[in-house]
């Protein structure tokens, strides 16, 4: 049986990319095959009643220099987008167009990169184009079927369905029944993925 | 120069207990001198307008298992005290008057032992006195002393400057500037010693 692990994020989360950056190299090392579940980190938080840690001054404060400190650690470019918080909506229903039109990968890599290495606006539908376009998307055809009814509804049960599972924030992953919640946590997710992969047949 | 850091705790913390219990062995591998700070966290988490995240219903059910996780890495009994939330006050007025007397660090293994291992009701005198009989502390004259109007005002006036400092929960530790917040990164602070001391002449 191979390994399995579904991976919940939002763009608009900066520990969401300080943890996709790196689903590669735990690819890599387990061979676990990871689901992409897009969500929308408001709808989360608000039905778990739970805050953002940016809200509070002195935990932002410090967070901005934890996620420096990571972003260190693996390697990649980041820089706190001094917009947010930004609504993320539309690049998450996007998130799950893409999904379905199979380019979910390069698109996130646009997306995170846009929003926490160039600290781009991305509430603005014309920055969102231009990112788009420089990555190779289609950007009028996305924005339109991010707009499609049944887009709009898969991310909302998509985000209800993370609720249920004890969602309470982003980044998660699953793991089978064990959930890794935070991009610190993956280190953890991955030993629990060799020790899997040890005991598999 | 010799390695110097601060640890900011409360009993009442559970990450607070199992970042206590990772304290001797860094001290084994890298020679710090850690200074003790006893701070009342319900006062840190009003000043800084944060809260418990075990407020959170479905982030404490996570935190429950995220804890009991660590504590098997570090080979340590851990059982979430169901009396949570207590009120820390009297014992940490006692953590004061236990360091101007000299015996902070078995007064306070016996109070992170009765709250996270044993789940002991702490906010009972009768079981407080119970505890610290049972590791040979004068009850007492402990309890009496965290009475003095001294010992109130010093535990008030080292919570105002772990406010200062940036504080916004616990446990924490300072190496020099860096604020190393939750127990969930002391390996890092380990690592900083290393190389500060590494760097030493």
């Amino acid at each position: 049986m191979s390994l399995q692990a579904d991976f919940y994020f939002d763009y608009g989360s900066p520990t969401s990319y300080l943890a996709w950056v790196q689903l590669p190299g735990i690819v890599e090392r387990t061979g676990v095959t990871i689901h992409y579940k897009p969500i929308l980190l408001g709808g989360v938080l608000k039905a778990a009643g739970n805050a953002s840690p940016m809200d509070v001054p002195a935990k932002r404060n410090w967070m901005a220099r934890d996620m420096a400190s990571f972003a260190r650690r693996y390697g990649v470019p980041f820089r706190l987008n001094p917009l947010f918080p930004i609504n993320t909506l539309p690049l998450m229903r996007g998130a799950i167009h893409a999904q379905r039109e199979g380019f979910l990968v390069p698109y996130s890599d646009a997306m995170f990169r846009a929003m926490w290495v160039d600290a781009r606006d991305m509430s603005n539908p014309a920055v969102i184009a231009e990112v788009l376009a420089g990555a190779g998307i289609d950007a009028a055809r996305l924005m339109a079927g991010a707009q499609e009814p049944g887009i709009k509804e898969a991310l909302k049960a998509e985000t209800e369905a993370a609720v249920q599972r004890g969602l309470f924030g982003a980044p998660v992953l699953f793991v089978g029944d064990e959930m890794f919640f935070g991009q610190d946590r993956l280190p953890y997710a991955e030993e629990q993925l060799r020790s899997l992969g040890r005991s598999a047949p």
